[in-house]
């Protein structure tokens, strides 16, 4: 199929390309390098370079038979994604292309308003020019799990069916997000289901968990066809943090008491998803749900983990509790259900003894320069701006 | 109190800024009038010519004890909006400032998107000019029982207590909006519960039905305070788009079969309950919903009311069943509970004969200048553009 990738030079986005197009696929991708100018905002790095996005492209189209189409479009640009759905007209567009941290939209005022338009107005040109130009073609929009917070009761996957007074509906999820990003998350959604219902837009909407890991088949080919792996405060997931804090002889930062539970799953699952999504498209004006995830964890259970990988690795690793930065509850039921794409093919890649010291082990061995400076939280959620 | 009024050039913001300052309270307003020129996007009028909010402002403090601030400000333009709320340090303010048309936010990419910008980035400019300035102060702000949609199931105001898989938890009334303007409401009502929640925010988010009427007791005393009224397929309601094409000789334009229902109240009543609203203070940190409307009709039941008050005053009234430009469902169930604000003090205006006939015979008086090219609708909400 004709797929197009938004956001093609991030952590998912790049290995997503190369998995479509070593499969046979006609892979197009596009970035406007947005999230590398986030990065020097806030005075970050990757644990190791990123080549430039053409560059990668040309090295993965001399060395295979499906070529890469890269185009640098700005999603807010209204016209140039309207130029850009116009000229590939996808069968399906794989959208990762949104401010992706939670912190880097709580630090104020501007980044907050900025993440919501960015988000928000890059969604909308999207859906626009989808109902212009290809308006049976398939959106696979990544969510996060972090859109329902952290309710009471079971979280089902993004469609509720409830009793209420004698009567019955099937109803959108509610949704109580823990940021102005994950809020972003929201406001997507909302905008998708109703462009699903009233224009009859096929969409997938990805409620991904937490995502861990450093490899793909495809990263593993090349060393400049890696992905970007980030350990700070403002990028780093959680994990991916531990594993560096104990590579480099620093202590695991546990905001608050580390009972906060949340969903995880691999890279590699990341990608494994996606194609479950794309290869099966929605009707049309579905507003199909999928939580992306396939473990729980609380953020203790992750730092104990990787404690045990490294005293296996022979490593002292400690574990500091700091204070918490977030509003948040820490404890809280948390039951959310992922049987929809295990349903449908995937095979998850659980966080084992094994899988953790893999990635200590890649770490180790790519840790001469961590800035172990932009581990603790610097931004918090009710400071005044 | 010292109460802020935004949006004070309008239909309902208008009358709001007389009734508190004509008891007494501190009032200050701002516009920067982009509802005028939305309406000359659409070319069109209010039935009758509204003066200048300045000089609406100076004939109110030549005659009142109780002078009005007027300030001229862009709710998007962050800087004047923490300006003005460093300078006015409101107890309280009343949110009306968004662009307020379903149909024109439906016009294409352009509306669309700018009536999500407009509406999120000012909600979101104030909520963090009050976190820094005035973090005790209420915000009520207008919202719509459009966010609700049509559910099959009784609409609670705002929260829903439910038990699913056998626990229990209150969560935000799940959404189904009927545009993208409705949408821009439900992602202002998830950013100020946010803010509540977080930062200890006092908001009172009015989910407000489709208001009718023309008078105040403020607006008669000169007819130079008298309010805008639209009649026109973008900014007028429907019951006062059918009073003035009843007056005018015109057929009742009815979308479909009409049979849709919503909740109304009459324009003394929203000032009534905004006034209630304003009085009664949340808590910090509660994010306050109550359904601001206080009759169900459907679309139907209004037209045979006008048709009705025609036929008493001597005219001869057609009802016309035109395509339904909008995608909405005809046939639903429509329950929405709305006890709150009468708990608290509301005494509602009802649509009575009496009231419909007064209203007719205030249109019949003032309709030398209708346009009947505005009547119909020149919106759809499928189009592709």
């Amino acid at each position: 199929m004709k797929i197009l990738i938004l956001g093609g030079d991030g952590y998912l986005g790049w290995p997503t390309a190369m998995h479509f197009s070593a499969r046979g696929d006609e892979v197009w991708i596009i970035d406007n390098f947005a999230k590398r100018r986030w990065e020097m905002e806030e005075g970050i790095e990757p644990l190791l370079p990123i080549a430039p996005l053409h560059t990668r492209v040309n090295l993965w189209n001399e060395s295979s038979e499906h070529k890469m189409h890269l185009r640098i479009v700005d999603l807010v640009d209204d016209r140039a994604v309207y130029k850009l759905i116009e000229e590939c007209v996808p069968d399906t567009i794989i959208h990762y292309a949104e401010q992706p941290s939670a912190p880097y939209s709580m630090q104020g005022r501007t980044t907050a308003v900025n993440t919501q338009v960015n988000n928000i107005v890059g969604n909308l040109n999207l859906l626009f020019a989808m109902q212009k130009y290809c308006p049976d073609a398939h959106l696979v929009k990544l969510g996060t799990m972090g859109e329902y917070g952290t309710p009471n009761i079971d979280i089902e996957e993004g469609w509720l069916e409830l009793e209420h007074n004698g009567r019955k509906d099937r109803v959108l999820y509610p949704k109580k997000p823990h940021s102005f990003y994950h809020l972003s998350k929201v406001h997507d959604s909302h905008n998708i289901e109703f462009a699903c219902r009233v224009w009859g837009t096929r969409a997938t909407d990805l409620n991904q968990g937490v995502v861990y890991g450093i490899d793909t088949d495809e990263t593993l080919l090349k060393s400049e066809f890696r992905t970007s792996f980030h350990y700070d405060d403002v990028f780093g997931t959680v994990l991916n943090r531990f594993l560096v804090q104990a590579a480099s002889g620093h202590p695991l930062t546990v905001y608050g008491s580390g009972t906060q539970t949340r969903g995880f799953l691999n890279l590699r699952d990341t990608i494994k998803c996606v194609e479950i999504a794309a290869d099966n498209t929605p009707d049309a004006g579905e507003f199909r749900v999928f939580n992306q995830f396939t473990e729980q964890f609380s953020v203790m259970d992750l730092a104990e983990k990787v404690k045990s990988a490294g005293e296996r690795a022979g490593l002292n690793v400690t574990i500091n509790h700091i204070a918490n930065p977030r509003v948040e509850q820490e404890d809280h039921y948390y039951n959310a259900k992922h049987t929809k794409l295990v349903d449908m093919g995937l095979d998850p890649i659980l966080l084992t003894d094994e899988v953790t010291d893999s990635m200590l082990k890649s770490v180790l061995a790519n840790c001469g320069h961590v800035d172990p400076n932009v581990f603790l939280p610097r931004i918090t959620w009710t400071h005044r701006n």
